[in-house]
């Protein structure tokens, strides 16, 4: 499957493979999509700043803003299509046979191997949307303030973001045997969580502020 | 424009539609959109629990929640689309000529009437994912264990679109004079938002308790 596969769908087919009770997509995919819309609204509001004689002082900044939010969310993007992946391998581990002890101690190595993976991707989907929280406080402190409820949108949009990666990040960890790495994942997670809401609450009140 | 046009093209083309400085989409139809993506959660939920005989008792319950989860969805798919169909109107108004006080009359009218429509969509879109949030509940308490995590990420979702949708709601409130329409569509905003939120804290803290 092209890492791009999901994304070239359509929004229809999408939510209707999301209902349907195939395994993937599934809460981790659909967390990667939402940070994307995050950070697609941050580059709409640089958007709405750039060649506009009124914010001549921000254009370098916005340029970078830009350049930064258009590459999180070409990963995150991809990350739609990853997770369903990551995903696909635990299930096909899963299936392995398990006759006898040879069988067993393959058959786990190998669902460990994908569980780590499965975990990995909504890790990264966590951190990514970390930085698109990042760059929604510049835009609605210095962006065109016709954008600013749509910046106040990307805060929301990446902090629920990070959200969700981490209810599947603890799904996978649950059944990771390697504490060391289920402590480190997490610790990552935690980080992540207290700065997307430490973000949320700053962007929001600046956006209600100008709104 | 179809009601379904939206949801028709694929996700790339709608997140490059909304990276780019045109008007629409914007965050407004995120929201719809945020708030489908919950509902096909909470379907899928009911998905994974249909036909199981470990959930037999709960059978008929998730029927219902799948009706109900189903029409949410549909009816916030639309007003994906919904959403940059009433901005549209606001943008067509602000360009009618105000050369004289007659036109500006004509042209002041024609606007009120436009942003009470583009009030009014992310209104729904509030009340639509509060009804999404009541629906997450019974999935994490009775449905499939498998999918609690995705119940969770439903009720976040549902919640984020409420607030974002809050975000819209407030920024034509600020252009409308109608002071009573003002004060009442804020007064449903509030009650909408600390419900999800109250459903929210309650949703995770099942979610994470069962994973």
């Amino acid at each position: 499957m092209s890492e791009r596969a999901y994304v070239r769908g359509t929004l229809e087919s999408y939510l209707d493979k999301l209902a349907s009770g195939e395994p993937e997509p599934g809460g981790g995919s659909v967390s990667a999509l939402v940070g994307a819309l995050g950070a697609a609204l941050v580059t709409m509001v640089t958007n709405l700043t750039l060649g506009k004689e009124k914010y001549a002082e921000v254009q370098d900044d916005m340029v970078e803003i830009q350049a930064e939010s258009e590459r999180l969310r070409r990963r995150l993007e991809e990350l739609v299509t990853l997770d369903a992946v990551a995903y696909g391998k635990v299930a096909t581990a899963m299936k392995l046979p398990r006759d006898d002890e040879n069988q067993k101690e393959a058959r786990r190595r190998v669902l460990q191997t994908a569980l780590r993976g499965a975990a990995e991707v909504p890790l990264e989907v966590a951190e990514t949307a970390l930085a698109v929280a990042k760059l929604s406080l510049p835009t609605v402190e210095k962006g065109n303030i016709n954008g600013v409820s749509d910046g106040g949108v990307a805060v929301l949009l990446a902090d629920v973001a990070a959200q969700a990666a981490a209810l599947n990040v603890k799904t996978n960890l649950a059944w990771i045997e390697d504490e060391a790495f289920g402590r480190d994942a997490w610790t990552r997670v935690e980080a992540v969580l207290s700065e997307t809401a430490r973000l949320r609450d700053i962007v929001m009140a600046i956006t209600y502020s100008k709104i």
